[in-house]
């Protein structure tokens, strides 16, 4: 198993003071394929957001320094993407009191059977909100970031809505009989 | 998430006094390519019947308009298929004395296995007749359908029963051996 | 394994003309603690209704002549409980065009997956609506013969409109803090 | 199936200004042996809440009328707990854009992985945060709720924080080898 | 759903004296692509056999037939490939006394889980043996087939132990290192 | 974990010319509770057997020297029971070209679901023949193996037979309303 | 959720140099059921050992500092013991290249489902060993650390290799029919 | 079946004194596509290993020959790797004390569930490490190996020490948005 070298120099710091409320991190750039529907939700809603890769076991490092800076950093609200023995939102949580989502990744041979029970079946006393597995599972966490923000910020509140009722209305009412 | 648009304008009222018995309803335009097996097999019995996309959480008032009135309208039985978290049939079991049969859509990482289990698993009170995840379920609702409506319309009947036997004919004593 | 004889001497026919219009059928006598409560709900909503033990397995033929009989005697739902590789509801349908509704009853191992899935993963062709495993899926087998049956009974349509409303009636808006 | 009788006349309305930020809705009486358990750390976290009894499947008018006048009666997160084809947390959040978080009760047959199923699996579009099956994810909705609710109130997040620690105190170095 | 035709006359009775001492029996052709793995080893061990469709649920009456005659027919083990809600094996052991093996077909939505529990969890009195899903349990039902019909046949017992030994001397030591 | 020593001093040797035609294996002391009821149902049917404790994890010299010598010793057919990753089954096969019946034990975390996919899922070229987890299955691998010996025994046929009629006559035309 | 206090004041150290090799660390008091059993087993095979309680959620520091002392501490082997969503043992294989071992502990909801995928399922890069759900588990992860210690200590080799052949000595050849 | 022939003379002895540390065993050719990931692993890492394809099934004298004589042969650690009823691994640890680490292949219906159940769930008293299914449970016995090895090898724990921390400097800080 080669090491993957980073693709361009990583000058970007883990934790400057972004003033951007959301965090979205995952366990690697695999999981990109995932997380970038949360980014492009966000984006959609206009919520700020930064994208880190932390992976549990590789970078454990990273994870305790992310998770105990994140509250300093400004961070509101932090959507953990991971798979397979999915660690990263559980332990995220374990280190912030910040309120954690979870998307679980889908995986080749279990399909995310393994990412959701990692994720969702946390103990008592250390939170974790589990969103579905895979690409609903991240546009549903950029939705419940989202509606966490708005409790207190009325113009998001007012695009989230809006974006709900444009949802409601893009539902045709029969089915078009194609195929 | 860019919202779709319906492709063409959508002037057809969710309820009007269709006269025709059975309602299939789901929950998205790309439910169609499964229940589309159950409109067919409607069709080759001469069952008539409306499709509406009915989404329970896109769209929770169209659901409760359309379970709502259903009965008013003159329909008898109603097919649902739903995928995932799949709430559709349940729901409109609540808001309907109808028989409702659901069907669960085969899902990209469960397979089907949440669909089947957010249909069937309904508490004591409010029944959903659960079918066989993806076509073959499609099909079978409009077959259970069919022989619901069967039971006070002998001409169905005679045709339900003339479909059956011609299935028995068409299954060929020995396997071609072939591959 | 010592086979148990009956409790009492069987003079009663398998297919008299009951002219009753629900079949409660059963793999065996321990089904019974499961399918009573379709009894019950069918006594409840004063729906006539016979019971018989026809095991697919043991009683093949038993199964061959209740299924092939059961419309000529009237019956015009068929409500089949088994476990297990639960075949009961599913030959029953092949060897009928009546409804059959089909519940799973929870088995000592695989607490009623085995049976879940005997009973919905029906192939394209020969229809059964499978409801939950256990005592509610029984309830719900009743409740959705008794929906099937009020489509031409406005009786029936009556009392399960009233069974339904006293059911919402009867949930307190606030729970009882106990325990 | 005889109907429960409330065991108390219900004066109580099902949405009065309570400005509590907390409401912990339930599919059934009996969802309260776990979701007390919801109740009692929002207690010890002196966050105010409602209970109600909002079941989806027999009582959808409830249902409707609580989700759609959630935000307006104050409340700020929504704990819902369900089991088997537990529809209530997601229903709920089709009908409101406040966080709905979702506690899947442990059922009896497939002891909850039909409730975490149908809870967490929802469709892109209508998030619900999932928690642990049972009284971890009950502890740890009302513990999201508090961190939720905490990103605007200083005083909660102290008392989160200390809550935390002692927590953390608690957990003693070596076990204690009895048993 | 179009029923297909047989894609020649289908001149063959479903029991003439074949004095062949295995049935290999499936629900319908495309079960064929899997049990014509159990033929191919049958004709490798120069054990006759008769391949027949028989559908538990579209042909019941045929299954009764073959089932009840096939000891008279003079057949000795009757391998059954059926998928989904897979009762033929089960069935036709229930009609029989002869020993009966399953194969499991791999299905779509469930990969076999169906077929396989609703073959192997038989009820206690009525047995069938299962073997694996797909292929592996098609080849494996002809190789147990012919090790039962071994214990009073010599020579295949010669021809059965010659292809154990060929198939362990087939093994290599040391893998190849392609790919 | 304190070595159990064997209640009584073993002087029976593994394999002795025993003339019997059944031999049931299990992997330890535990699973008798299972396997008694295979041991149960020979006797009825008054088929010879010997019963030995074979683990293929603590005493693989034994399993290897028992599945080696079975067929010098006279055995026809193997009942093989073991629970968790159960390979006795399947390497017994692996020693000897006898038919070999799988029972998978129902065991404690897993209920058995371990059991049986170690024993069922054999690749192709080593069968085994599984029955139901537990108590049913060890019943019937008695039966089946039965069904294989009958083939050439007529007596023993004609007690299957009558076995199985009175199984048949046994099951109650109606259930008894108890409970 | 009032939380525990530690039953007597917790002088120990978490990390002394203890120059024992193996550590058996456990998330919680309620572990140590199943995770004496590994504590046993060493006893037996007179390994020395130390236990703690590590929990990665509650005790997230503690966890980095023992994991990351574990090597200087004189460990060589780390088993972990945790239940449902549990990350003590890949969080401690991604903190120190000593092997680690894990045991997953039988859940109340999963029955230890959750815990096995949440330790096997590491994925590359980072090794964490999985013994079987339960005592089974803690007792082979005992075992297996003491294979690994026995590589280098030859005392400790011939002390394992008698367990095991008294292990073997203690089967039984026949079983005890009792019961 | 038609047999498969080595693709070339296998002159290769099964056990000859190697010297070498780690011996990696499959079933079959086929696993090499899994398995040759850890043979990449080893060799990055400059362990030196053998590879042998042994077949508990197909070839149970060679499992008893490999794993009697591996320890005498100088292996320190075996990794194999099985697929379905997979029990190369813990037949291995059943004839040798040596560690063992078990590799789920994935299997074409159940993915490798069949294959990790069939590994890791063992009986007391007979361990086997186990890994996750497929190509990461490869890479991961590997490393698990080197780790066990480098207890007493400081050049290996230096060169692992220093293969965990490219890894984790291979980690970017922020996801290449690509896709």
């Amino acid at each position: 198993m080669p090491l993957p070298s980073p693709k361009f120099k990583d000058f970007r710091p883990l934790l400057s003071a972004p003033q951007k409320p959301v965090a979205i991190i995952m366990g690697s750039q695999s999981d990109w394929e995932t997380m970038r529907h949360a980014a492009a939700m966000l984006d959609e809603l206009e919520v700020g957001f930064e994208t880190r890769i932390v992976s549990a076991h590789r970078t454990p490092d990273r994870l305790y320094e992310f998770a105990k800076g994140a509250k300093a950093a400004g961070f509101k609200v932090i959507v953990a993407g991971a798979g397979g023995a999915a660690h990263l939102p559980g332990m995220t949580a374990s280190l912030t009191a910040l309120p954690v989502l979870g998307v679980p990744i889908e995986t080749k041979a279990l399909h995310g059977q393994d990412s959701l029970l990692s994720i969702v079946q946390m103990p008592a006393g250390v939170p974790v909100g589990a969103l579905a597995i895979g690409r609903a599972g991240a546009i549903n966490a950029a939705l419940l970031a989202a509606a966490i923000l708005a409790l207190t910020d009325a113009a998001l509140d007012a695009r989230l809505f809006a974006w709900r009722e444009a949802q409601t209305q893009a539902v045709a009412v029969e089915p078009v009989r194609e195929g």
